[in-house]
């Protein structure tokens, strides 16, 4: 039994501490009390949008085709930057123009642009916006609003005018370094200590080793048991990038790495 | 779409970690399974009734107009204290009377009382509460149950008795000290490390200054982008109350302050 | 009005910082889209399973009588180990065969065996996994699917052939050790540093001294508010186990005691 209404998934620095997640969802229960509204982190670092765009990029996959995304890290909140809605393959998503949702425009290829087929529009019109919108928390005074009716089933042309020159970062993925090599970096560190670069499985070379720090990995296996315990090897995430792990273990604590670590991939 | 149900928002000292606020959801979608229930939070500091009220207090301009209001922060539990719903302008407030749920009486004016039009029952009926009530988990077994009968649409008249002398924390915001003086404190902390006073936005005096610590604040912008980087200013906060900030920083670590510290506003 | 679909409650070590969460109830909601989830907690530490099965334990009494558990706590996730459900009394349980669902199979007396009539298959058929299925999130690729079908009303019998020889865990509780002696341990603290043990209140002598490392408890109470602050107390907590509490503040603070310390219950 499908419902009518979209539903709705929440990305933000916002914490679960404070009540401002809770607000924003407050907001759209008072606009769309049918639709559903599922977290998928509030945990971003505060104002780091790379970070947040990573992890909607590597969950967007899991999204139904009908999904709204309400992404919100929001360093520019209150000034210039624009307020926008992108709609993407049947989905849709909301927030700042400032690089977060560049995951709507789809993978693309290192190196090169990303190629999705887009509308962007701007969220102007002020029926879609709560009345008194505030300075500093446009998540539950702009994008709530707007994710809740699009949720209700509102054409996101009617929120506003087209939109060019959007904010989208590069895609994600190494780079080419020197002949048979790539250079990546430590793009995140899970809650099990693992480390997820931003090479991606298919730019792996066949035989090669990676390094990280001062901890040189050659071992390559399909699941975790595979692996001897306290040894870091990698493997394709299921995010569809590298990732560097420790069977039972901390990849992070026995590295000693942290994010935005340096990784260097070896043809052999 | 409406739905018949009303949608429930819960306030705890819970935390995420243990299942406590999965149980009390648990109840709930027992005997409510249409209704929508949403967090606002559930990291109040264990015991803090008035740190939850004010969260309660700020959160509830988000909420819809038929929310179910279900709090607990309960150091009596188990004890004498009373359980009760608070009617409230269309919303329902459940929890012990113990302060939390103040917000339901209005916001008030610092200094006077709070002045909302309210009425309020105690949660006697035995048919509205789980066949065994433990001592020591009434979020569970008595408020959830309430939260969730209301949600189906029960008159709150039903659950108990009318209840006189509840329990009401005073009006949050400055209180008047020397001429052209306010006194204040931190109430509390976001993630961002922004600090949330008691000064109400409308208390602020045309010129003034900020004294937190050691520290002295007498720059006022709208928007977090306006500030120098690193120089704490204050703002008129979304809560509704002056808050200190430090843009692309923490303000907490900037200033060394602590939830509790003494704010003081004197005019120029 | 109930909904025709069952409610989903989830377990697992994902946390909440990551996407993983999210991701599970983003595949299940685009397969039952009018199914109800419900986090119990993500907070399970890293690859515990008796942790996870003691969670799931304590809260079952909570859950709806056509409750669907997703249970993830996976250390051999694309290993030999099965993936399962097991049907339970009405309600029906997801997850690895590892142990972490043995509440399905009913409390049991500790030192027997667990007792509950179950009907335990194996999650074969294809149709209700994902297309494609990682090695290392099954919790997305393989138990998301299937409980979105079952809370659509699929029957479990369809998911594979039944299945002999599931891990069960023994019974929680204490054991017999000397005359007039019960041994147990610390197998969870809380939010608030209550230590719950594994003693049953049940198997309370009615007269006893409870023994911590160091720290020797004799007085129990029904509610926190009767003991004097700051001297620990034991009490039946409201998940049916003994647990060690100080009114107002941490007993695990109090004790210095961890998760796994030994327990003594002596008659007196």
């Amino acid at each position: 039994m499908a419902k009518l209404t979209r539903p709705i998934f929440l990305l933000t620095d916002f914490g679960l501490d404070d009540t401002y997640a809770g607000q924003v969802k407050a907001v759209i229960a008072g606009i769309a009390p049918a639709a559903s509204i599922f977290d998928l982190s509030h945990a971003v670092s505060p104002f780091a949008i790379e970070e947040g765009a990573w992890l909607l990029e590597t969950a967007l996959q899991a999204l139904p085709a009908n999904a709204v995304v309400l992404g919100v890290v929001d360093p520019g909140v209150g000034t210039v930057r624009r307020e926008i809605v992108i709609a993407s393959g049947g989905r849709l998503f909301v927030g700042p123009d400032n690089g977060l949702l560049s995951a709507a425009f789809g993978e693309g290829t290192p190196g090169l642009a990303r190629t999705g087929s887009t509308d962007v529009r701007e969220l102007c019109a002020p029926e879609f916006r709560r009345p008194h919108v505030s300075a500093t928390f446009h998540g539950r005074d702009i994008f709530a609003p707007a994710a809740a009716h699009l949720a209700n089933g509102v054409d996101y042309r009617m929120m506003g005018p087209p939109v060019t020159g959007v904010t989208v970062l590069p895609p994600f993925g190494a780079t080419t370094g020197a002949p048979g090599e790539l250079q990546a970096k430590v793009i995140h560190i899970d809650r099990f200590g693992n480390l997820i670069t931003t090479v991606r499985a298919a730019q792996l070379f066949p035989s090669f080793e990676i390094t990280v720090g001062a901890t040189l990995i050659d071992r390559r296996v399909h699941t975790f048991a595979e692996a001897p315990e306290g040894l870091p090897f990698c493997h394709a995430d299921s995010s569809g990038f590298i990732a560097i792990a420790v069977n039972c273990g901390s990849a992070a604590e026995t590295l000693g790495a942290r994010p935005g670590d340096a990784v260097t991939v070896r043809a052999r």
